[in-house]
């Protein structure tokens, strides 16, 4: 089956194959062949090769549907294709081609091995795959836009998470797919396994649940916990927000910043925000601003709700957003119109993250502002966390680090913004390509300088001696 | 480093280098470089490179032990070096050059293939890492002869055998240290981080816990559990006892047989004997003879005690074996003397692997013994679960078992003692080398038959339509 193809198996009940063929042409597609599996008279099951150019499988599948009298039996494309019996494999690093490999990577030979690890635990560092080692693990309540999908539903998720763990980071990552959502079940079942792993990346578990099991993890484990949705996604807005506030030539302790959605990503945005400076901030959630002084059942907002940053004006979005020189928005599509956009400080930034829809259209907002970002890649300026864990990641392992600190995720950020030169920096682009190949050695090399002067690194890497 | 040497950095504390020199002469090594990396007054310290061949690292480290003056501050040998960094890495199939490749491994395009597994779990089998994904699970508390060395030592052990699953099974094992031994814990979290896995492996997992958790582990999971210490093991002794007894020209059903040590493997041993035909069974513990009718407090024991095929016979080891014409040993050296061999009835089979030392030395036992086998690899006869678990895993596998049941595990043990043909087949070859690469695709097939034949399979291998 050809790279740019798709197979659809198509049953047709007292339907004229001259109508889908047609409705295959007007979606894009071209048809490369016909087999028939089955024909009978009302109805013909039949396999339909159609070349498809990218991102139209998804139309081209709706278009078949949308005919009566059409039943589509199974469909197989470039992307189901490339999931056909998952996409990592365990490798051997040294083969096993006779007794005398066995004896040294196995009995008797690694009983050696053993015996120095359980004199000194240290050595699993060196002796074992722990320090190249991270565990993507989730529960599988919050994957991308579908939400609360299970553990096994989540796995092409995390896989693909473990593939650009190795190809940009050259981190061994392998998927923990948790059969239960049960906080306590998870921070001990993320405990019990730990041993073998050099880190835990937690991925696309829902909020609340997501603060306390991150930060019991933290606390209760001496390897880096980090919560990819939370850090990751304010790591990247920080470096976003770091180049965008230098070409609008304002500083950050002296914007008013407005973010929206205050989940998991929102927290994290926030203390961050605060971290790097700012000292005018205003949270919002679906009911309105949390303002200084507010009571909330949410612990992370009773927390905002104590920063003296925050700020104490009450209001729906558009009520606090009017004056706003920054918007981050990590709620949902759709939520701003140009009126609003039109209302903000001069010289405004808007990151509009919502996905598959920004907050506001960036054909409606890119005459109104003057940087703009969104999480797709459709547009200039893609806010993406896959900028992030890589490199994070790669210093964490290499300097064995205890956690991942709040300065160590700011040295992140200063690093991916640093990639975007001052010649080069302009709204269009405030923030590097994911496959820029100078980002993970920038991230790696702050995030260590980072954690050997807060105390985080067990090891100083060869590289800083 | 040459392939064949080790490096050994030492600390000489008024002693002539002349004296270590010989020393190395004596354990059989040569000097192949010194490196003086700090010289005193009173005391130096050297790297000295030297040539050994196999399985001299042990001895030469004892010597320079035995030096008044030395003191080894490390050693870098062949085994170790195997083991830096870890034995096993976790790769891409496929590589993510650009968006493109991006766009279909990880979001957006993951999102539909996610949905495909929410809408129908099974397809998971297709679309994750799944269908030929094992957890190698360990806690650590019987890891080779060490006993109870922990999740951190026991690493490399589970690296070794993910190395061995790859190498001759094509299966993806990943393994997986338990930071608890607590029973009840090491069920909720397997069970919690199954749904990556298409078989859970247990290993190394001490008795009587052992049992329990993977009774449980079978019960509550849909997904094959093997504890390869008590059925890896139980396997391969029964294939080398169905080309032993053919040896001699005895049948199972005839034959007396004493298993000494009902430990894991040892309970494991008595219920395949039974399984394959044993009618007279003796049970031997530190205790003595488990007989039929009595009373014991370890449950596999009490299970023993009740099936008709035991000896009600009470007495030690030495007062039941005579006239056994089989003796299983799984316990630990030197327990057993010529005249005890010689007790047994004419033609007798003796099967003594306990590690690294039998329970009777092979050279005292191979005068008085028809066939003698042990778990060591510098005799004929060398019984090894290798030969189990990559190919009862294969077969498992591709047929999405429910379980590993008893026909299964008979069927694997009669496919590997169906590799030695009976042109072949003499004393000193009752059992195939693991390298013997027709192991692995019979007891694949084997075990297929017998999944699909007693329902435990959940799919027909295209090769067994």
């Amino acid at each position: 089956m050809a790279y740019n193809s798709m197979v659809v198996r198509l049953e047709l009940i007292r339907v004229y194959f001259t109508e889908v063929a047609s409705a295959i042409g007007r979606a894009g597609g071209d048809i490369l062949s016909i087999d028939v599996i089955r024909s009978g008279p009302e109805s013909s099951v039949r396999d339909i090769t159609i070349d498809v150019r990218d991102a139209q499988e998804t139309q081209m599948i709706a278009s078949l549907k949308a005919i009566e009298g059409t039943r589509i039996i199974n469909v197989s494309d470039r992307t189901f294709l490339a999931h056909i019996g998952g996409k990592i494999s365990v490798e051997s690093k040294i083969p096993v081609k006779n007794r005398d490999d066995l004896s040294r990577v196995y009995t008797p030979g690694v009983a050696r091995v053993c015996s120095a690890i359980h004199e000194d635990q240290q050595k699993a560092y060196s002796l074992s795959i722990k320090r190249n080692t991270v565990a993507v693990v989730t529960d599988g309540t919050s994957v991308l836009g579908l939400g609360d999908i299970g553990p096994y539903a989540a796995a092409p998720v995390m896989e693909g998470k473990a593939m650009l763990f190795k190809q940009l980071g050259e981190v061994d990552a392998f998927p923990i797919c948790l059969d239960t959502t049960d906080t306590e079940e998870i921070i001990r079942t993320v405990k019990a396994i730990s041993p073998i792993f050099g880190g835990i990346n937690l991925e696309d578990i829902s909020s609340p649940r997501c603060f306390e099991i991150e930060t019991r993890l933290t606390e209760e484990l001496d390897i880096p916990v980090f919560h990819d949705d939370q850090h990751g996604t304010a790591v990247v807005v920080i470096a976003g927000l770091l180049n965008a506030l230098k070409v609008v030539g304002k500083r950050m302790d002296q914007v008013r910043v407005v973010v929206n959605g205050i989940g998991a990503a929102g927290v994290s945005i926030c203390k961050m925000l605060l971290n790097a400076g700012v000292k005018r901030l205003v949270p919002v959630d679906k009911e309105g601003a949390i303002v200084r002084g507010g009571t909330y059942s949410h612990p992370m907002w009773q927390w905002l709700a104590r920063q003296p940053e925050v700020e104490t004006k009450q209001g729906s979005l558009k009520e606090v957003l009017p004056d706003a020189d920054v918007f981050i928005g990590v709620s949902r599509g759709g939520l701003l119109t140009t009126s609003d956009i039109k209302k903000m400080a001069p010289d405004s930034i808007v990151f509009a993250m919502a996905n598959p829809s920004p907050e506001i259209a960036p054909d409606e907002a890119l005459p109104h502002v003057r940087v703009f970002a969104t999480g797709r890649s459709d547009y200039p300026n893609q806010i993406n966390n896959v900028l992030v864990f890589p490199g994070i990641f790669r210093g964490a392992l290499d300097c064995q680090a205890r956690s991942i600190n709040e300065p160590m995720k700011l040295a992140a950020a200063r690093a991916i913004a640093s990639v975007v030169t001052p010649s080069e920096l302009n709204e269009q682009y405030i923030i590097p390509s994911i496959f820029n190949e100078l980002v993970v050695a920038k991230v790696r090399h702050a995030v260590i300088e980072a954690a050997i002067i807060t105390g985080a690194a067990r090891r100083v890497p060869t590289d800083f001696r």
